[in-house]
């Protein structure tokens, strides 16, 4: 399994009239989730891209338990339970204190340049299939 | 059944590094057809909100079958095709000519200003049923 | 000079939790009356690019007088009213109704995809030149 | 002078098919360096919403100089630079290491819940007072 986590601290912006987060916001806290899940096994995305990979999300589902609001300090921990082979299937969970306030998965596969399916760079896979021996 | 579409031409905000919409605008266009659906009924959603009706999304999910690009033209189709009781599901096709891009669905239910989950207006039950009828 | 306008209907998206549209959603109207306004010319901004003309913005800039509701019908009147030589000034007005709600400038210049400053395409100088004979 | 910076990581959802951040999401971090600044002078912006205390932003502009690219490391300087009575004037500098990015200014007012312009709640002048004796 691997396993990493961040900080994240509601912005304004992220806010509806509501009052509280609106929901497609968290879709972007995933992918910055899982920009340091990538840091944190030394497959950096920006170096991905440079190398002509790209990781596309392909189908994306979240359920909202409780609201987020503006400046709440929350962890949103990330986690990719099954060794990746051509799926990447990645799962996160929000969480003010104690408060579980979202899940979420989120597919991806990697794609040329072109938008063709390929197979993730050998680099990747050594790296990602270590947290599965 | 419970049908109605929109036109959507992609916003330049709307595209990332890759060329093509980011996966989480998407739900702001299902966000747009919801809204024209409630109109379509003859519930808008401005004056549900105005008599103290709330519609947040509990769960969403999206599958991203072909990328959609800047200055396309796509038809969103909105529907809700089982009668909402307690619990509202809508599903939506994001079309660009005969080419499906994504499918998704949404869930929703009525909650008051203080985030109580309450039953659906009676307005928004009976407009709403006449077409299961 | 050279006028369009185009009609915008707020999304809930565009709210925060103040109630109104969130001050920088304005920008994005904004691209979306300059993209109309060079379709209008004849020199759709999706063609300039697929030509290697890029058009960023330098600098912007904008008044807000009053705030813009969710689902408000507005109109963004957009304006070129020097003729355009290396630098591209574009001023905005969004109205709803009679009521005049913000103000706003952008500059842009031509940029190659490398980033470099380039002259305008000649088919842009022309077409808009023909508006300030 | 009141000064404070922030640290911004460029999120992929801030860039655009340029390959670079869209504009109007500069604003955003400047959102998130305000945010800060008031903590920094001991006056939470969320409380002050709580006590009834709205500042939106009635003008803002901003120069870009350089683009900002994904996964950039960028510091965004923040400033008061006159003592605010009642329109409080605030800057922005955008930097990449020693690479100034962009350059920009919001003005704000105080505002009560119905959108009406009051004057600065006292604890605010008072610890903002101090910086400029």
């Amino acid at each position: 399994m691997i396993k990493s986590k961040i900080d994240i601290r509601v912005r304004y912006e992220e806010t509806d009239k509501m009052g509280v987060v609106y929901h497609a916001k968290y879709f972007t806290w995933f992918e910055v989730a899982r920009i340091e899940l990538l840091d944190h096994i030394g497959c950096p995305y920006r170096e991905l891209e440079e190398r002509g990979y790209f990781l596309p999300v392909l189908q994306c589902q979240a359920k909202y338990h409780m609201p987020a609001h503006f400046d709440d300090r929350l962890k949103v921990h990330v986690e990719i339970s099954r060794e990746p082979v051509a799926r990447i299937e990645i799962s996160y969970q929000v969480y003010r204190g104690a408060d579980l306030l979202a899940t979420a998965q989120t597919t991806h596969a990697f794609i040329d340049q072109g938008g063709k399916l390929i197979r993730p760079p050998k680099s990747f896979l050594e790296r990602a299939g270590q947290y599965f021996s």
